[in-house]
């Protein structure tokens, strides 16, 4: 499991004062880059310089509870499935202050070439990366 | 069906240059604000005013083909199910030079009090007019 | 005088329930990529056929009256000089309900090439677009 | 001086590949929130419970290098002018690696009432905080 974490900033929340729900997107994205900082050069090495991505193909969140300003998220990241090509994430966002659940997501993306947008094997740095992180089952 | 047309904007894109999947959820909200247009006063009016929102509660993506600076994206929402409390809505989002399928989103919200973020029915105005968009089968 | 006209839009707020000030960028590049459509393939033919971009490489407001959630914002691109690689737009914003000015910008971009961020002469087509939103004085 | 720092998300980059001016924005704001963390509860306790916020007036960008993914930014906070009601910073960006400036923004904000948009002298701690900050000319 790999924790993220980061404040809810200032232009997060909609007009009904709650972290819009398309942040949360961003959010679980940061938090796999960060992740990915522990890959030489980090996901910008990864995207810019030898041209491998992780597009989204699949992402479906439950949302719990809300988050505000003021709250601090966590976003907790397990893999649950590597397989030849694309790779499932879950992320856990809590609030810090109580540990309550705001959103729960399961995250499918495909390793690609990103500029021939094409599947190609998981990388062999990615993969060792995110086995540490394998939900056992 | 309601149809909502907006061109992908310069920022919209990631470094893949693709829109990036969040921004899918800002596009299915901006068809959705246009949608509730038709209601007096519009979604304004319904969270401002009257204290009612639709504060989403499960989204699911499946995500198909990229959309780059210089296309326009087409969004179109249809309504699957309108419970007592809740709405599912399935939004599809089209390049529009050739009608290629993006992304395909189910979208669920339900009827909320947002100072309490306590559930409410459906208001009737809301519902009549998500009727009209309502996909029979 | 080009004049751009969209609502406010729900994640466009902050936890003051304001537009958030930086949105405002957003907005008048908005009505810049609107401007361009007049231009053959727009803003993103321009961009990424062309490889021609205009960054900005100055931009100030001054803030005057909020933007909230239910307005209509109206920005009005006005030319204040074509030189022979820069331009300055002003663009003043304003709430459409009461014609209230919001924000007043000074917006000075040069043309470049995107791909090597050099200096090039504003293009033909670019310059006679302008030259008809060109404040005389 | 103040000094925060944050990596170039993925999203933060536009169709041209640099981030987006808008974005420096938000940058320069999160960098502010960072700083008031140092008063009791933050800028969330302050805008959210104690009704106090520093809404913008003015801001003005010169942008001299462009950031671009795998940046990390350096956002310097320095307090010029600490007035009665208003207070005014300027923001240098810095990209991490070389140390180059990326941005100069000179910023001016007000003390107010969220709640009225009505100015309000700047609360002592804040003052306390900010003169730390102060440029001695």
């Amino acid at each position: 499991m790999f924790r993220y974490e980061r404040p809810v900033r200032f232009a997060d929340v909609d007009a009904a004062r709650m972290v819009f729900f398309g942040r949360f997107c961003d959010y679980c994205h940061d938090a796999l880059e960060a992740l990915f900082e522990q890959i030489d050069g980090g996901y910008p090495r990864l995207t810019m310089v030898r041209d491998v991505g992780v597009p989204t193909v699949h992402i479906e969140f439950d949302f719990k509870a809300p988050l505000r300003y003021g709250d601090v998220a966590i976003i907790e990241v397990e893999v649950l499935r590597i397989g030849e090509h694309s790779i499932t994430f879950r992320h856990t966002v809590k609030r810090k202050a109580d540990g309550v659940v705001s959103a729960v997501a399961r995250h499918v993306v495909v390793s690609a070439r990103i500029s021939h947008t094409e599947t190609l094997p998981v990388p062999g740095d990615m993969r060792a990366l995110l086995e540490q992180h394998l939900v056992r089952r």
